[in-house]
């Protein structure tokens, strides 16, 4: 390891910064700035492109793991080494291998949003509130190489630690886009997607539709559902029928069987 | 409210017991009892034949909520009244509605199962370690009404608390066998049961098989996938084709999408 910068005082401002963004969305919203760990996902996040500003490396964790090449391609001044017991009050996980990073975050705006592809296939999930559920939303739009994820109403800004935790680095390798439930609906339609919106008291099973053209699978909270606009703006509700007593499935379970249904017919009218 | 014992000492034997019950897995696996947790799954355990021996409630939080019907048809004697302080060390969660029972396990072993229909579609879990993704799987095995779920080589045993959280109550409504892989796997062939393991490492698309006749699906781990003795022994390895970066699903998202696809193709077959 080279001569890099030494932090072990908490009240360094860049660790004080950088407590913040782990901690604060606010802060996070406010610098446009966010705290990622793990070096799976530092490395996810870079070959996505995204900026990173500043690595922290914990000498006595890092120098057992394989991350050394990634800081070589990294302009020195911008890498700092910390004290083990820094470390502690950045990372988020006890597992993780003694590298931390501050990047900035994208924009996750429609308006920067463009398919490379005539028929694009997108998740939206309304107003999704636990952290863990939108990750595992996102590993199963990685899985399903979907062209973009949409979060209308979101509850929670995207670079929560528990959302890049439990989507594994997918919402790095994802496109994400957010906005308002009226934002969403007025782009699609005005795009031309068949909405499909998943719904218990739909009439229509999922497996009788033709999801042929621009496809948006929409599903709401396991609490709540989808809001009406949504129900009303939809080109087909759908269900999954269930036949069991307690009739609940986890959301992010809902929305892959939709989807896989919808990638198996596509592969079918190849 | 009639009179009920009331006890609000910490120090009792039965107040302590079931602390045991709520936090030692040895405990439960020695007297076969377990406690469980809120009005819903006390209601699901109930109309699914558990017997229930004891059930505590807290004046204070319970009077708010609409569970006196179901106190009323219980034996007066096994009727406790908690205090609150004693509540808050037997409740798991801050949220449910002041009442906990203690409750008899079923008999989850491979001998007393048989099936009432001629082709069965059944889900086996390879040694799930988290327990929210084995609430996720008897969810998804809820919804899919599956005649029954196995679980080889138990990592935890299925009255954790957790495990009945995050099942919100499945774990009572579903007939669920345990037993080890070579047990299963001895079953399963002397069923005729058509054994189908997701492996990343199979050849075969999970949609060009039919699945007709007797029907195991079979999910490993996240981490490390089946053990070779249920990839050597299966009927078909199946793959879901993944197209993404990171290539990883939630276990309970994958089983849900090929338990699905069968019960598709079963629909059809009808």
């Amino acid at each position: 390891m080279h001569e890099h910068k030494h932090i072990s005082s908490a009240q360094n401002p860049l660790i004080k910064k950088a407590v913040l963004l782990k901690d604060k969305a606010r802060e996070r919203k406010k610098t446009g700035l966010f705290l990622l760990e793990g070096l799976r996902e530092l490395s996810i996040a870079i070959k996505a492109e995204y900026e990173i500003t500043t690595i922290f490396y914990c000498a006595d964790i890092f120098e057992n793991s394989d991350g050394n090449s990634l800081l070589k391609d990294f302009p020195e001044n911008k890498i700092i080494s910390v004290s083990h017991e820094i470390y502690k009050k950045l990372a988020y996980r006890d597992t993780t291998e003694g590298i931390l990073a501050i990047a900035k975050g994208k924009d996750h705006t429609l308006s920067t949003l463009a398919f490379n592809k005539p028929n694009p296939l997108i998740l939206v999930a309304e107003a999704p509130e636990k952290p863990g559920n939108i990750g595992a939303l996102l590993r199963t739009a990685d899985a399903a190489n979907l062209d973009a994820v949409f979060i209308a109403n979101p509850k929670t800004d995207l670079y929560n630690p528990n959302i890049i935790r439990s989507s594994v680095g997918c919402v790095f390798s994802r496109t994400i886009k957010t906005g308002s439930t009226q934002e969403i609906i007025s782009y699609l339609q005005q795009e031309r997607f068949g909405i499909f919106c998943a719904a218990l008291t739909a009439s229509k099973e999922y497996t009788s539709i033709n999801y042929t053209g621009p496809t948006a699978i929409v599903v709401g909270t396991e609490h709540d559902g989808l809001s009406k606009e949504w129900l009303s703006n939809s080109t087909q509700n759908i269900i999954i029928p269930m036949d069991g007593e307690i009739d609940s499935m986890n959301v992010s379970v809902s929305a892959a069987i939709l989807i896989f249904e919808v990638k198996r017919q596509q592969k079918l009218g190849r």
